[in-house]
């Protein structure tokens, strides 16, 4: 990843670190201080969340609504996906390094062929053999 | 946002942005054509399966398993995130910006603690009378 | 459907149908009629937690945790299933109908296989044009 | 549980039963058999996928589709949930002897609220002090 990207998120999830408890977050004064101290349940349960809300804010944009909803859910997805990773000692510099990683000309799509394709070969046995 | 920030997610969501049937993308031959033909369904549906993967990966490294497993889901579901975003001409600097908009001192928390404090409001009338 | 199955679930049912609001249900001092009084988005985004609870919990029993915890949180999703379902005038003899419908020798296999079946199909081209 | 109750249930659950590979399931002909015997990562992702499906069926129904899709999606949660439950021993009688623990005048709303308000309690904290 060059020097210059991800700056955004590197910031969000410095303030993410310093919410850890043993980096003196405070459970009483900070949501995420809190979400960290609780333990993976807690944050992992809001990723869930967050994802169904992405989905109906998504579908409401499909059958018309404005699509700024839409952005506001996604950034809470992200958001507790970052709470995540910082949790498990992961950084957002990851993910964009796996995706620049997947990147380029065919980058992308192989990897998502690819597990299309993997999942093709395991089905297939029952296409022919109901 | 600044000008460095976010080039990583940019040069991806032009990719993206490329496999729009409008601008040519080739259902046959792209795995993201295919999402943005097929419509939200297809693509929301990911993103449910694939939230649900960084919730299965995470339980496992709680559990002792590497961490290398959740960077890899995460970024499958911020990689359909972007699909979604990008059907709905929306973009990853939409969602760095709102995340950079509840940043600062008091940003992140406040924005949680708003919504916490809101469902509690919500809820406080059913707590007294069962 | 046999006229004896599926009571439990009907009466289940009928208490739901009495927390509507049309029906008299009070928001303030019941759960299902707030939930059924605020619409769609309120259950929906339960009914994507409480699957998300589902996956931990489960998780956690494939790591050694007792399996009472998984009943607890199917329960929590079948419930929420269920104000869903009333909300829009359906009831889960409707869905236990259509699980009956699938069933057979060959029933559940068949409707599972089908579904495979036209996922590979769609898939099938990207997989000789990466 | 009364002894008429569940029977639908508990028939489809002997039949997932009898898919397990210790009983004779066989991978190559069944899909249950086959998620069965590839363990739990493979059914919990479909409880993710099918509850998101739910959502976004449910989201139709709300912007003007017909109801029947939403059955459709609610059979698919509940069978593979079903299969979960079977995986780790349990079954749908399980579930509903909880749900039923759970009913009467105060059992429903008793058990949600007792939830809300332990989430209430939790959060209380950060709510004055930002």
């Amino acid at each position: 990843m060059s020097s210059t990207s991800n700056d955004s998120l590197a910031r969000l999830a410095a303030i993410i670190e310093r919410r850890k408890p043993a980096n003196g977050g405070d459970a009483q004064a900070s949501y995420v201080a809190r979400l960290l101290h609780k333990g993976p349940d807690a944050f992992l349960k809001k990723i869930g969340e967050e994802a169904t809300e992405v989905v109906m804010a998504a579908k409401d944009v499909q059958h018309g609504a404005a699509p700024a909803a839409l952005v506001y859910e996604v950034a809470d997805l992200w958001f507790h996906s970052m709470v995540a990773l910082a949790y498990f000692g992961l950084a957002p510099a990851d993910v964009i390094a796996e995706l620049e990683r997947r990147e380029g000309t065919s980058g992308i799509e192989e990897k998502a062929l690819r597990k299309a394709h993997a999942r093709e070969q395991e089905e297939a046995p029952g296409e022919s053999t109901p």
